[in-house]
């Protein structure tokens, strides 16, 4: 039996989110069926976390058990040349057979993007929270800032979440407007890199952060919100299809032996 | 009666193109139809030109006279409210009486957009052709250089245009990488203007181009095509959804009259 990890990115537009479930097709659901109609075997893919309904992927990270001996490389052509389009795998690489893709997830990152002008452009309205206020981005990057650290990050969560500890580590939030240019608009994108995420945080955060941006709330709204815990002093849960998981890290790169070597030789991953 | 013209961006993938038709959506339909419900007026819109199933406009032109009087700022926020998302209105202005603005139209800019890369990023698939093979950008912008003037296009057109005339002055013709950074990937743009443009006309240059890329075809086919009107010289059709109509000019700027005094007033449109 091999363990197979695959980076895979998918828009999520169709989906009643990452993991199968009864009430809509999910993009876990997808993948299973494929593999089992190639390869007559059923799996059982992990994925590093779930993602929900509308939300797009572009460095989800998975594993499967497969007996079957087709070689990596292979795998990912037939695996694209038979998914639905909106679903694409990036890489297969045989991992370690102990690898889980979800404990073992040192850091993730997500990005939320926000369309700010009158008009959203139609090729974006999949991908973008439309908000058609002026955004005041110095002030969206002060509080992005505040969230950076080790911090109980109970208000940032939405009921639902299942997590025992709220306790999590932020190490990068970052606002920055993108240079392609709209007319009359343009592309705010918040990236958040921390070692786990509660329920809902980045679209609260994102919610948040909009706030800010139109001089609703103050920056130092996020350091009471992390203080109290209070949900309600912060900005409503920002819409699904803005946000995108960009990409999973691991402490040893298991698609790169060379940088697996290193890092077992480093005291960093000790 | 006033003559009310539109900028209008739309993602083409649901219609059967912009103009009314029997077997299927079509754009025209949609904003006819839409006007209709909200003033209770059958009215008939005209564009700049049509444009194919599957291609997207970020720059259509298209004129229609109403007899309500609802402001053009109103008129823009209603129509917004009621079209589908993949239609959006970008501006709406009193026209002079006689506008007509495919008649009127002094140039238009075409984009055709390649994905090049092992695998297409889904959240692309409906904007770009996906070529997975490399492309040498250096001959594409060669052979984009010999269009460039003004030529007989007879054999870049395909079977199905109306026009008596094929000869047609491309003014601007560019190859170039957008900077935006993709897995093994880029997003590579064609984008042409002209006077006027015939059936099919920048898809067959688009075509031509990745075959030259590619490195089937020589540059120097382009000048052997332009001289002979061979069409099976050229590379094939390129796919639909990598189309985007992205401007159309007018001699006078309808929407801003100071452009319109200064150029009445300029030889250059006497």
């Amino acid at each position: 039996m091999r363990r197979i990890a695959l980076k895979i990115a998918y828009e999520g537009t169709a989906y009643a989110g990452w993991q199968r479930q009864e009430n809509g097709p999910s993009i876990q659901q997808s993948i299973e069926d494929t593999v089992e109609r190639l390869f007559h075997e059923k799996v059982s893919l992990m994925g590093s976390g779930r993602t929900d309904a509308g939300v797009h992927a572009r460095g989800q990270v998975a594993a499967m058990d497969l007996n079957h001996p087709i070689p990596a490389d292979k795998l990912l052509l037939a695996l694209n040349s038979n998914l639905p389009e909106d679903i694409r795998i990036y890489q297969v690489w045989e991992a370690e057979a102990d690898f889980h893709p979800r404990f073992q997830a040192k850091r993730k990152t997500y990005e939320y993007t926000i369309y700010q002008g009158p008009v959203c452009p139609p090729e974006l309205r999949r991908f973008v929270w439309h908000v058609p206020e002026a955004l005041q981005l110095s002030v969206m990057e002060e509080g992005a800032q505040l969230l950076v650290g080790t911090h109980d990050f109970a208000a940032f969560r939405s009921t639902g979440g299942m997590n025992l500890s709220t306790v999590r580590t932020v190490e990068k939030a970052e606002v920055f407007a993108e240079n392609r240019r709209f007319p009359e608009g343009k592309l705010i994108h918040v990236r958040v890199t921390g070692n786990g995420f509660l329920y809902n945080m980045v679209r609260i955060i994102a919610g948040t952060l909009v706030q800010i941006g139109r001089g609703k709330l103050r920056p130092d709204v996020i350091s009471e919100a992390l203080l109290t815990g209070e949900r309600n002093l912060l900005g409503a849960t920002a819409p699904a299809q803005g946000l995108c998981l960009l990409s999973v890290e691991y402490p040893v790169e298991p698609d790169n032996p060379e940088s697996r070597k290193k890092c077992e030789n480093s005291e960093d991953f000790s």
